[in-house]
């Protein structure tokens, strides 16, 4: 079976988008689900250009990847630079990457426009820039930009860039649609002559600025391109990259080409929200294999049909991606997912018991109201014991209230006040903080840490807020996920209100409860 | 130039996305709208199948469309009932339009399991239906549903369902891909064979469930197809259908194609922005053509290259579809693009003097607190007019208390109290809402409506929440995002506090501000 090279640039043109704003530790966590998800190569930024980026480098020194090579990226050498002297060249080749990505100007435009240079220099920087880099031992892949433009333009002077590339020693050249304005059929036309003039394998680079990507990617392997480059979830500057998990699921099930694992594809759907997730962006519902509505059904005559032979209105099972079957008019969402959740994190459900039933319409509710597990193992795990009566309260909340106060020239104040009982204990207590919910979260371990010290030895590690429904202003329901750590492990727990206050509770309820029930602690007086 | 005939089925099977419900109301306009846009046939609904549907169709007998003719859609008759008696041909012919679509059965599992008839009385199906409708005076657009699943498992039967159609006198076939499951290498293999044949002219109508449907539309006009269905921003059941958005861009500006005049080509980011608000639906700012994002300029190489030359990171002229070139304010940016920005909004910054130093060092300064101007027009604007001094502020704020609180068993109230004075007068009010946020801009519109109405005319469309430096934890700064709009507009304004309700604040201030100054709002009493 034909294997095709998956080359993911999330963590660096995915960056590029409206709206995202990675951390060190965003990237980090990204390119190991990359990892699991089996990419081959994973861009991970520039390290010449800022310190995050450096700082994410270290990282895999220390810690490398399991599967995946991590890459370097970056442009051609300077004009009037020695390549030995360019400090980019310099930054990758201390990166500690075993393969860089170089891009170089394919188009006469820029050579001349941006880059400000003779056409005959700019082959001398590709050739230069790519012979030291393999002289230096490392594995060079060859972004050719805007190639697709710069053919329209002047062929001649395109394909002697992909040459000078070649003849010094790059392992692959890529093909960029940098500006994503080609036609699948002016595509295809260009990289069958592309084939005719070079003889390394190719990749495939393209932007989705007329909704093309993932076919002008697809169309490419049939082609003849051994690699495609994109971006989860198709991010990226613009109307963002090629998307690879549409890609993933065409090149697995619709053209058996070997890519990922039939295992890992079953992760499709939880990546790309994993990564949504972490990128702070809203999941379109509609993305095609692991969108919420991917495999929704709304109209009459189509639920039907689909209960007489599923094949009737679905081009594949949901399941080989990792998503489900939803009938929107009765809100039936599939239970094997929930189950499937539940054995991984050992919990006892077995398949037809009234308390499954009884756990599993629980979940769907919740679901249905805006939680997501995913993310949110923690959650899960305290929802599902405390439905099966696993454990009992370590407390009993009697209320709350959270006070935000801003006079005209003073800085703003937040309080909160907590009343809650511990095994017939009443504690009745406050906190200032730095925000609402900081005060809350202050004045909850406060009462509660001279019942269970264990609470000190626990800190929230990230806190991140995703707005549902958009639509509906400030009043709409928001999601919150809390991770929290101790000096053993880390956890995820989710709330969900149109009150923020309240999400923010229910997640730090939930974090709370699982470090105790972790840790075994048990009720005093009992 | 040749001609394509664009038919939209946003009121049909856009009307099928989850999330989506139109009132009679909502399809005028839409209908209205997609009228001057320019496209040939607009399918309004069933009119067979309930009231909503009925009385859209009575409103065009009384006042027709200018230009596009209004389709009624239908299935063919039912099995062992007359074309004759089948009440939703009754319907169809009462609906007042001149174009009827009939889909029928392609698939020979569609007509064994679905439809559950011989194959052959298939066949008489579709031949008395069309005959039927024609013999009474209407156009006939007849879909072969689900066609390519169809050819792919009975090819024969799949091309004799067409020509039972031609020959009982349609005037033109659409191929469907109802399950959107087809790569654009079969779909146009597949036309082909069709083409050979068949005389009648071939539409396509194409699902999105690979996220290939805008390539296959566009790859089925290069293969010979006249006429493309599919809907405004690709609603849809499931992944949506064919996107008309792109379809049209790709049609004028790639292949030169006649479709709609370059006029209304122009209208083309003003549609697609309408048909969202009216679905309801968050328009996705990295749509190709018209999203927000689409010629937005991040990476600060782009930056420098498109101010060198346009074309460099842009496939066309953003003004040929009515969208807009944006140079996003990062920090990564310098001070070229916030000048560039604030050229742009027609702000008076000269290059060297102080007030323009003094602004950009305030900009830069907000910038590495957190806040990002990339996504916040509004609230860029107002800061530099607010530093400029070039407008009076509309009100003082002296304080403003919010409080949460929840008990035991009780629901959570939110209550927000807000002293302010505008032109000497103060004003100190309290409303409820649903969360912190809300009773926030609940009780700040209350207390400004009085002198300024306007306030009411507009609405939080948006609000996004980041929290950054996430390893604080509850304690981490935020950065909100607020987006409204009013008839004619929508702007984005930011803030940025370790206080989600003090962030939020600043947002809605700026966003209020932005509003007034827009409108040319004065303060009373001067």
């Amino acid at each position: 079976m034909k294997k095709i090279e998956l080359y993911d640039t999330t963590l660096r043109d995915g960056s590029q988008t409206e709206g995202i704003s990675y951390s060190v530790a965003d990237k980090i966590k990204i390119a190991r689900k990359l990892d699991e998800l089996g990419v081959a190569y994973i861009e991970g930024g520039f390290p010449g250009s800022n310190p995050k980026d450096r700082m994410f480098f270290e990282e895999f020194k220390k810690h490398p990847l399991k599967n995946a090579a991590l890459t370097a990226f970056g442009a051609t050498r300077k004009a009037g630079v020695a390549a030995k002297d360019d400090p980019v060249f310099a930054a990758i080749l201390h990166s500690g990457v075993r393969v860089a990505t170089i891009f170089g100007k394919s188009w006469d435009l820029h050579v001349r426009d941006v880059l400000r240079v003779s056409l005959e220099e700019n082959l001398e920087i590709i050739r230069d820039s790519v012979k030291y880099l393999v002289a230096e031992g490392l594995e060079l892949i060859y972004d050719a930009e805007h190639f697709f433009d710069a053919y329209k333009h002047n062929r001649d002077y395109a394909m002697a860039t992909l040459l000078a590339a070649q003849d010094c020693g790059a392992r692959l050249l890529c093909l960029c649609d940098t500006n994503g304005g080609t036609l699948t059929s002016q595509l295809v036309a260009v990289i069958a002559d592309v084939q005719k003039n070079v003889k390394l394998p190719l990749g495939i680079h393209v932007h989705n600025d007329l909704g093309l990507a993932v076919a002008n990617s697809i169309a490419a392997v049939e082609a003849g391109c051994v690699q495609v480059q994109g971006t989860i979830n198709g991010y990226g500057e613009r109307c963002g990259n090629a998307d690879l998990i549409p890609i993933v699921g065409i090149l697995k099930l619709k053209m058996g080409l070997d890519c990922v694992t039939d295992e890992q594809l079953k992760e499709l759907t939880e990546v790309s929200h994993f990564v949504s997730e972490i990128s702070n962006m809203k999941q379109a519902d509609n993305q095609p294999f692991v969108g919420k509505s991917a495999f929704a059904h709304k109209a009459g005559v189509h639920i039907n049909a689909v209960y007489k032979n599923p094949k009737s209105y679905e081009h594949i099972e949901p399941e080989r991606v990792g998503n489900v079957r939803r009938i929107l008019v009765s809100e039936l969402a599939g239970k094997t997912p929930i189950l499937t959740k539940a054995e991984e994190l050992k919990l006892q459900l077995k398949k037809d018991s009234p308390d499954t039933k009884r756990v599993v319409k629980l979940l769907q509710d919740l679901e249905h109201e805006g939680y997501q597990f995913e993310a949110a193992d923690a959650s899960f795990e305290i929802l599902v014991k405390r439905a099966l009566k696993q454990y009992k309260k370590f407390f009993e909340l009697e209320g709350f209230r959270v006070i935000v106060e801003k006079r005209q020239k003073g800085t703003i104040t937040s309080e909160a006040t907590i009343k809650l009982k511990v095994g017939g204990v009443q504690e009745h207590t406050s906190s200032d903080g730095d925000g609402p919910v900081n005060a809350l979260d202050n004045a909850l371990r406060k009462a509660l840490k001279g019942f269970y010290p264990v609470v000190s030895k626990m800190h929230l590690s990230d806190f991140k807020v995703r707005v549902l429904d958009a639509k509906d202003g400030t009043a709409a329901k928001v999601r919150v996920l809390i991770q929290s750590q101790d000096e053993r492990d880390s956890w995820t727990t989710v709330g969900v209100s149109e009150n923020i206050i309240e999400a923010s509770w229910l997640a730090l309820v939930d974090s709370i409860e699982y470090k105790l029930l972790k840790d075994g602690a048990v009720l005093p007086h009992e």
